[in-house]
């Protein structure tokens, strides 16, 4: 921003652009456009942000973010409890939502495995999971991380902690998907797919 | 977002989601950011859109905005205080600085006249504009509009303002942009440019 800038503006731009996807120029246009809102407008906004800080928090139980003790899935006596499907973040736990299919429950990872990264199995939920596996009655395991190298690596580091307590341990279909065109599916999608096919 | 979600997370993304350009999607995205961000950070990000707003606001002379009472622009004397540059917001202000040629001054019209979003002249900082001109000396006014109808028109109706009252006013050179390729102008460039040429 030009130094003819009021400080205090460029300051707000520099905010908005540590987001992520946010460059300096857009966050430029963010700092005019809030210039721009009522003062009720502006304090809403830096109140929602605040807030949503102060009050949302991991579930005890599925890691997931909520303003309860214990999120609304989790203490949903409808859905089936001895099903956990494992997701990297709430993000993924929200997409699952979408389906309205799945009717067992979550856990997040807040992450996936990287040594490149820095991230050792120690800085994810993983204890919270395996104590989670001990105290109540599991029978089935879902590992529904992104099939990546970290989401894989994860997936397989889990069912190897899961496996010797005797609990099925299942992992994501890997095909093609809906809608998508066999011509320009990438190699290893089509061969998951060809060797993951069933009978019609 | 899935009901699933904390409601101040909901909330949060929902205000993401007002800002230009950043859809439910993307909004979702930052909130989920924010929670990732230390409490200081979250502070820091509220704060700065609060403090914007309460400090920045429009210059007393040419309508840019500032946290002091007079820009820097305005107030520095090195500047020929007796070329005025109309523009339509800051960012326009932003843009000429950076080409760090212009030596004169600026008036910021926050808008253009646009009879069909209901932005009539006296909605714009024209009659600002004209009481600079009445009580300092000014040799040139350039209408630095965007060449749109709109802003074609706002140059127009203000230079009808500006002439009986003997002042030079000039516009902006449209023609081919530095770097553009003559096949890819559109016509109404490339008439502009032969229009407008220039002897060598």
């Amino acid at each position: 921003m030009a130094e003819t800038n009021a400080l205090p503006l460029v300051e707000l731009a520099e905010q908005f652009a540590k987001l992520p996807g946010i460059g300096m120029k857009t966050a430029q246009r963010l700092a005019y456009f809030v210039m721009g809102m009522t003062e009720n407008e502006a304090k809403a906004f830096a109140d929602a942000i605040i807030k949503a800080h102060k009050t949302v928090h991991c579930c005890k139980v599925c890691q997931n973010l909520t303003d309860k003790d214990i999120c609304p899935v989790c203490s949903d006596d409808m859905r089936d409890h001895s099903t956990i499907c494992v997701v990297e973040t709430p993000k993924d736990v929200a997409a699952f939502e979408r389906t309205r299919e799945y009717k067992g429950v979550y856990h997040v990872l807040h992450g996936l495995i990287s040594p490149i990264d820095n991230v050792t199995p120690d800085k994810l939920k993983i204890k919270e999971l395996l104590e989670r596996v001990n105290n109540t009655e599991i029978s089935e395991v879902i590992m529904a991380t992104n099939p990546t190298v970290e989401g894989e690596a994860t997936a397989m580091y889990i069912s190897r902690l899961l496996k010797p307590l005797g609990i099925k341990v299942t992992r994501l279909a890997f095909g093609l998907p809906i809608g998508g065109i066999l011509e320009y599916a990438d190699e290893v999608t089509l061969y998951k797919a060809l060797e993951n096919r069933n009978e019609i």
